[in-house]
């Protein structure tokens, strides 16, 4: 462990035996500096747009008891059923009740909802950002904790209040960067598969499940994998079969013509409402599905949301168990590589949908509900990997130290220069000048202040320009212009030490040069 | 449950039997509007005084592993140790290693520093916030998930690093609207104790123990409890008889002079130095406490900070084991009253320390470390408590409904506020006028715009002003001429709208008036 050891080690170890590794569960990820601010800037701006379009912050605890929470995640084929849970021991009974960390943001908003619904403004209007936990298995890529950001509207039934949530998702969007046919939202709705296995006299859950994971299947497997697991089942490369749904032949043609429209990307969504509504059979709830949809589209057209932003798309099929009505996918469509270069899909970035019985699962009482979740920790590593990473991050100015006796010195320039609304520090260490030199431009100081000796009996102090020292590496310093203006060290009165310091930052930038 | 119902039950329930309950576990607060929006206020303000005093951000996961986060909670004496612990399933043995929710925000930095320390740079500045958990039994007030707001120096052993980090706090607490003596941090040294028992030959850690845990009773209990409890034991009103410390009488009264020095506000710091030197008998570790306890008082004076705004203090003992050197303690002046009006004491709302083996804990080297962490959610309940709180919450525009058919207008004119820069929405409910304009006042709507048959035909819009009913309500209208700048409701060409509301929002204020 001497590799961990520290440049100063000061004294002998105060804890010699039984030492744990420094290490910390799969999944949890550690982030700092840009990543973090880049993250936490993305969280801030569509918070930004779900304040503007009228949505509360509201924050619930990280437990929930496990009953409230319910069970509608997907795949919870693992011991603690995807979810972290232990047994609440605050209460008198011993053992406790089941609480577990919650899954989604989603969850914790129904049973809020159902809590306080006497004294909640209705509809209700809410938006809530954090960390959500799930218990599944850790890979590359894959963590048991990560950033959801929501917004939903509770009391509504309108399919305006859909309209509304895809149309800030597409805002959100924006503000998160991304520029039109960067990335668009696939809108469906849950009843159009419910009016076709109702015209086509599918009634086993079982099979209604079958088919619309085979579904979900389209742009990997084609219509060729589809078909087949729609119908007996499928042989696939690695030799695994796959039993199909066995649907009636008039469902599986329906749905062939379903995916033949969500793959056109010339239709307009009026234009693809035409092409479901063609394909009849759809019942007595795909009609429902048609007419809901159609509203959405005159609502997102009033809000003056283009073609390409929204989109109807009949294949989407959401993960989560708990949707009824409406739901929507948030696709990045902007290239994205991955740190070797390699090209890499992030799909969903966000989705969502209405869910009308999640309160009722509390209050008995049907309460209307419409929602969307941007994957915040996703959005923003598929931003970074398409090098639309926004963080301009400035270390602080690093002011050098030499001699304990003139701490006092340092310690009165860093005041001034805080007090004067600059980022910066003592150096604290206990190491040398080349050393500071190194610290500073570790993190990524605009420049450092020397008060050596000399600068002391003379009143003044040495600033060095660091970004002008990276700017000569870079090759800026041909610039004969830039050289005057950025001279790379100054020595200038003490008490211009602010102003120059203002200067170097807000001046001539590296880039601009 | 009927009291739960929705205003406008749409059909059926989908889930009949067996609906559990919507409560949350108890100690798990829910908070929104007002409260919330002051305590991320609090945290921002404070993160940009830690940023600007050069310390980057740093957030890790919920979990760490039980051996890595350690055993520093007073207190455990709950079945969990105070934590909330599970045993990891997702690693190939079954079943896993306990991992455990963070306490604090301490311990995962002393893992993520030992664990990353070769590529930090160092001395490592990092500031963090976030909850924490403690499986404590919650009541009135006592929460088990908690924010903090953290910074912390790790790698460097100057006096001056906990200086900096007492003075940020300074800086802290007026970044959260606490001015000169509204606030103070105290300031002591571990060592001071060391000490003082070492030169009392007090070597039995359950007798040091008991009297640092006595010393800490003193603002409470006077001297003669104290001395009580110092001594042979104390026996207390209710009948309960506590075991003293049975300390040596040399060592009691070394302490009975520390705590006529603490209380004493009229000392500066360095006369609370002069008056612990002259106590004697400090041994070894007691000369190093008041030498560091001087270099800070340096700093200090160096970075301008008031002897009212930090106090060094002999009797300041934190509850934390890991503290090795310097303690703080930041406590609120500020009358403070409860719901009732009655005055209510908060006591500490922040705290840190040196902890210079926290880090050896897994690498076996001595890395000092310095940190602060403030108590977020009591801050900010004492800032509520004391009427400082900051929250200047308006609601969105609420736009009318009255047709479906004239959906596009209303949706029209929302999008144009929103695009202008305007909190706003259309009502999307299925309620009536008045419960339309009920619900705008409980959003707290600066006004509503009214778009009915009369005004579509004309071209108009119909503006109510919220704030200038307020205002009448409040007896503001007796002024006419805020009367006549603000007349309550007005019908404006609809091109004007945008500019109509802007004028309310940013118009005279009814404080104003």
């Amino acid at each position: 462990m001497t590799s961990n050891a520290p440049e100063n080690p000061s004294e002998a170890p105060a804890v010699e035996a039984a030492r744990p590794e420094a290490r910390s569960p799969r999944g949890f990820g550690d982030r700092r500096g840009r990543d973090l601010i880049a993250e936490r800037r993305l969280v801030a701006r569509v918070s930004e747009v779900y304040e503007r379009w009228g949505f509360e912050p509201l924050e619930t605890g990280a437990f929930e008891y496990a009953d409230a929470l319910g069970k509608f995640l997907p795949d919870a084929d693992r011991p603690n059923e995807g979810v972290f849970a232990l047994q609440d021991d605050a209460g008198s009974d011993d053992p406790g009740e089941w609480m577990a960390l919650r899954y989604d943001l989603t969850a914790p908003l129904a049973r809020f909802a159902a809590q306080n619904w006497e004294t909640l403004p209705k509809p209700f209007r809410r938006y809530a950002y954090g960390p959500v936990w799930r218990n599944e298995k850790p890979g590359p890529g894959r963590f048991r904790e990560f950033w959801q950001c929501d917004a939903d509207t509770v009391g509504s039934d309108r399919p305006e209040a859909d309209a509304e949530i895809i149309a800030m998702g597409c805002e959100g969007l924006k503000a998160a960067g991304l520029s039109d046919g960067q990335a668009v939202i696939r809108v469906s709705n849950r009843k159009l598969f419910d009016g076709l296995f109702e015209a086509g006299e599918v009634t086993d859950p079982v099979q209604k499940l079958t088919a619309l994971r085979a579904i979900d299947k389209f742009d990997r497997l084609g219509w060729e994998g589809v078909s087949a697991l729609l119908g007996e089942g499928r042989l696939d490369d690695s030799g695994d079969y796959t039993k199909g749904a066995k649907l009636p032949t008039g469902v599986t043609s329906a749905i062939k013509a379903f995916l033949a429209s969500a793959g056109d990307e010339t239709l307009t969504r009026a234009d693809t409402l035409n092409a479901v509504a063609a394909v009849g059979g759809l019942g007595h709830a795909g009609e429902a599905a048609l007419s809901e949809l159609a509203a959405i589209d005159a609502a997102l057209n009033a809000m003056k949301v283009g073609q390409a932003s929204v989109r109807f798309d009949p294949t989407i099929v959401r993960g989560l168990e708990y949707y009824t009505g409406s739901v929507f996918e948030a696709e990045l469509l902007l290239d994205t590589k991955d740190d070797k270069g390699r090209p890499l899909r992030f799909g969903s970035i966000g989705g969502g949908g209405r869910y009308d019985d999640l309160v009722a699962r509390f209050t008995g009482q049907s309460t209307p509900a419409t929602g969307f979740s941007f994957g915040v920790s996703r959005l923003a590593s598929a931003l970074k990997a398409a090098g639309r990473e926004d963080a301009s991050v400035r270390g602080p100015v690093v002011v050098i130290v030499f001699s304990q006796d003139d701490m006092q010195h340092y310690l009165d320039a860093v005041s001034e220069l805080r007090n004067g609304g600059v980022a910066a520090e003592v150096y604290l260490g206990r190491a040398g000048m080349k050393a500071q030199m190194k610290y500073a431009d570790r993190r990524g100081a605009p420049a450092v202040v020397i008060l050596g000796g000399d600068e002391l009996a003379a009143g003044t102090a040495t600033v060095k320009d660091l970004d002008a020292g990276r700017a000569l590496a870079a090759g800026v310093s041909d610039n004969e212009a830039w050289k005057a203006a950025r001279p790379g060290q100054v020595n200038v009165p003490r008490g211009t030490l602010l102003q120059t310091i203002r200067s170097i930052i807000d001046g001539p930038s590296i880039n601009a040069a």
